[in-house]
Parts: C-alpha cells; structure tokens; sequence
C-alpha cells in the first residue's frame, strides 16, 4: 500500500512509522501536487488541501486521514460516493483546547488584561474588579470529548455544568444536559456560554440575536467551535449594545479574520486567532490515531477509530 | 462591650451584626483617628494602620481582628506583652489567590499575553509557542490553606504537586511534601515554583541566587507570598541572564512597587500590583469569621478560630 504525508512529521517519527509498519510505502513530506496522490491508497493531510480536483488525481483513494478536526470544508458528497473512509484526530485537541478555554475565563475572571495593560504604565494601580469564577453557571454547547474536558476542569471551580446537545442524552462532567431544543429557556442561567460545536447543517446559524438577548447582560460568549454557529453582524451589535458582556471568539465567518473586521477592536471582544488547539504535542498524538488505524487497516479488520460518516460530517 | 470598625462595611452586614449580637456596642465606620479607639475593646481593622501609638491609645483593647492575612507589619511584640487576642482572616484569600495563580499559569501557556497583543495590531497571526499545562510539576512553598487550593487544582490539570513547608508534614493536595532543607535538591524537576508564604523570620530571604540556579532555565517563579521571600536584586539578575524562564510576582519588597523598578520593563517578569486575593467577597467572608469569633467571645469561651501566635507571626 502507498502511503502519502502532506505535512512534514519529524525524522524519528518517519523512522517509527518504517520500523512499525515495513510493508507499507510510505512517501513522507509530500505535497498534494505530487504524482504520488494519483497512486496513493492512503492520503495523510490537515485537510484543507483536499477539493473535488484533488479527488479526481487520487484515482486510487481509499482512506483519507485528516490531522484535525474539522472536515466540512471537504468535498464530502464526492468522498461518501467513491466510499473513501475518511478518519479525523478528534478528540486529541480536548487538553490544549480546555485549557485555553480555561485560561481567557480565569483571565476575564482575575483582571489579567488589566494587569498586563498597567504594566505598560509601569504605574501602580489595584482598582480592579476582579471577581471569582467559583459559583459560576457554564453552558457547554456540544459536550464531546473537548467539551467533557472542559466541564471537568469547570467542576474542580466549583462552577455547574449544563451541557447541550442534540438529545439531551447525558454526558461526562456536566451536572446536568440539555437538548438543542431546552437551549434558549437555560441561557438566562448561564455565566459562560461555551461552543465547541462542529460545523454541520444543524449547527450552522444555530445561535441567533434571540439567543444572545436571552443570556445575562454579563455572560461572556466563547465560540472555540466553528464560525458559521453565529451571524457575525448579529453578534457585532450584541457586543455594541452590551447585550451580552464579552465574547471570545477562537473561530470566525471567515478565517484569517479580515483587518477590517470590528471583531479586532471592540473593547468586550477578545479575537484568539484559532490558536486554541495548538500544542506541542499535536502530530504526536495525531501520529498515535494513525497508527492505530493502519494497523486495522493492515490487519483487514474494520473497527477503525475516529470515522467521519461524510454525509452528516461528524 | 466596645467594637470599632475602622473600614466600611455594607449596611445590611452592619444591621445583621446589631441584629445578632444585641449586648455589642459597634462603631461602624470608624477611622483609627477616633476617639472610640479608647475604650474599644475589640477593633476591626485591615491592620496597617495598628501602629504603637495606637495600641498606646486603646488603653481597653483585648482582641484585634485583622481582616487580612500578613500581620508581620504589626507591633508584635507588644500586643504579645499585653497579652491582646489577636486573629485574621486567614484561609478566606484561597479562592481568590489559588484562581489568579492559575490564571497567570494558563496564560503563559496557551499564549494569552500574544493574542492579546495581536489584537492590538488587528493582524491575524498564529506563530504562538502554546504547550500544554498537563504533565507539568509544581513546587508549592507554603502548602497551608491557599498552596492547598493551588495544589488541588493544579491536580485536576494533570500537574503533579510538591508542597514544601518546614517539617515536611502532608498537606491535602500535594502528591509529595519535602521540608525547607530538602527545597534545594527539589528545585530541578519543577516547572512551576509557587511561593504563598507568609513573611517571618525563617523565610525572610529564603530564596537566594543558589536557588534560582538550581530552577530549570524555563522554570517560572510566582511569588504571592511576601516580597521578603528573595532579595529583588537577585532576582532582577536571574530574570536578566535568562536564569530561570518567567516570573509572576504579585508583592514585592516595597509596595507600590516604584516607577523606575526593572521588574515592570524586564519581558520575562509580569507584574501584578498585589490584587491576587482580590475579589467581591472578601468583605463578605471577612464577617463569617468574625462573627464565629464575636459569638466564641460572648459566650466565654476559649476556641477561637484564626488566631495568630504574635511571637511566632502566624
């Protein structure tokens, strides 16, 4: 079997990958406009370089492994008809993505951007209205493994839980769950309203200028999900008019976020330019879901981890 | 009896003490300026303004009650001669000060201060040097109430905790605890050095420049102790040879801290004007406290809770 890497892994992992799997031909550090994508079985990618074109060159396409998590910017219809198995490495971003959600909460919540701006002054000043997170009301919207994650660390504040999903059916780490359709009646209880939904038909404009008029004047909106989850317009004139108190948004409409967006200098909106998955340890562990599913794959079983059904697109 | 309360508290709080304790005479809203500092027999106070000339006043003083933690600043040694009771509010900082400890670590890890300066510049970048917080390892000195908090949410990240205080005693939280004499040979595995220590004798300049030699080059140092923990000096070189990787100091040896001190300008160092235990329930959880002791005084009895041995300092 061919195998093609579209991302550069570093050298001991390539030789890691030689010595587990000697059977395998393995082109490492490649692009999508090599020759090898017409005869290669297994394509390894971020993902974004995948469109109906390179479908067409992979004429020998049978799994494509996609290092991140979200695929619907995939030409997925395409995938689900020639029956490609498409895996993702979902799942391997909850640590860094909880703690960076922690982090911009715990900085809201003990004046951190106060505390960095006065040192610029190098002026003395303890005016703050730092308040504490203990106590506290978080709404998860789309509490899978990053979102238990983040709900875990939330509990050890001492903070409720309500987790929101599209039945309702219980979830770790949150002391209570919520379907899709209970979601606007809780958002007056909520102090965090967390998002780290996918982008699926079903959750694309799923908040609306109702849902933001229905949380605290002081609830603080975090969207570490997908973009698309909220009109930018609406959410530009909720923070306007302090319908809501902050956001902090990881995910935009449309990425990078254009200089002249107002995102950038409203004074309660934090722009985190979808950094909050990064960690060092991100091809390690992706490396770690591959390998699991090229041995499956070897081995001609077919309980492969991590799958995208390509026409729901989680 | 007499109490004077030399800071403001909110009316209701002051209407439930008259309420409560009937056979109590309360100044509420006093200053230590007052004539009432004669004849009161109980003052309520943040402490700095107990001096000798005013415990030379208070011919009638019997309990002071230091809405603080660090008395190191007081006249000890005559409100031991005159045998005054005296208590703080130890314990009541936890929350607070374990969230902002917390806060700062998440920051420099998930790279909060560079999103927040890209967004000064409205320039989309991602170049951030993100790590995770798991599997890191934090030395706490001083693992009494706060170190515990610190440690117990450290834990819930996946951090393994090492308390250090004089005798090497377990503390709740910690996965090992080492004495003050075994701090040296410690210092090497942490990535985190903590200190919540209160300013006494013993850790009056406890940290040298030996100890900041034996810190990992990454290693980051958070003082929310006492700024007498270690000679500035020393630490201000430590910082400026790249010794150790960060620090986060949040009390200093002079407060404030003056204009032209290095730490605020050096890059490596964040600056945090003594806010850590700020928050909007630090009055509040003050009076809980108090009146545990108020009622323990009434009825004549012994078992005071906070009480501070004023030869000892805590």
């Amino acid at each position: 079997m061919e195998i093609l890497f579209t991302f550069k892994i570093k050298k001991h992992d390539e030789l890691a990958l030689i010595d587990e799997f000697p059977s395998a031909s393995i082109h490492f550090d490649g692009s999508i406009d090599d020759k090898e994508v017409e005869t290669a079985d297994v394509i390894v990618t971020y993902g974004v370089n995948i469109d109906e074109a390179v479908l067409k060159r992979a004429k020998s396409l049978k799994w494509l492994m996609i290092a991140s998590a979200g695929v619907e910017k995939m030409p997925l219809l395409e995938i689900a008809k020639r029956n490609i198995l498409i895996t993702n490495v979902r799942g391997i971003h909850k640590t860094p993505m909880a703690e960076s959600v922690l982090a911009h909460i715990l900085a809201l919540k003990r004046s951190i951007p106060e505390i960095y701006a006065i040192q610029e002054t190098k002026k003395w000043a303890t005016k703050f209205n730092s308040t504490e997170l203990r106590g506290s009301t978080a709404l998860i919207l789309g509490p899978g493994a990053i979102g238990s994650e983040i709900g875990r660390l939330l509990q050890a504040f001492g903070v409720k839980t309500i987790g929101c999903n599209r039945t309702g059916r219980s979830v770790d780490s949150m002391d209570e769950v919520i379907s899709f359709n209970e979601l606007l009646s809780n958002l007056p209880v909520a102090d965090y309203v967390i998002s780290v939904l996918p982008s699926t038909p079903e959750t694309k404009g799923l908040l609306t200028a109702e849902h933001l008029e229905a949380m605290k004047d002081t609830a603080v909106f975090m969207n570490f999900g997908r973009g698309d989850l909220i009109n930018e317009d609406v959410l530009v004139t909720a923070l306007k008019n302090s319908v809501i108190g902050h956001a902090v948004l990881d995910v935009f409409e449309k990425e990078p976020l254009p200089e002249s967006h107002e995102f950038w200098t409203l004074p309660n909106c934090t722009v985190s330019p979808h950094v909050s998955a990064k960690s060092g340890k991100y091809i390690e562990r992706s490396l770690v879901v591959f390998k699991k599913n090229l041995k499956i794959w070897i081995e001609n079983e077919e309980d492969f981890i991590n799958v995208i059904n390509p026409e729901s697109g989680y």
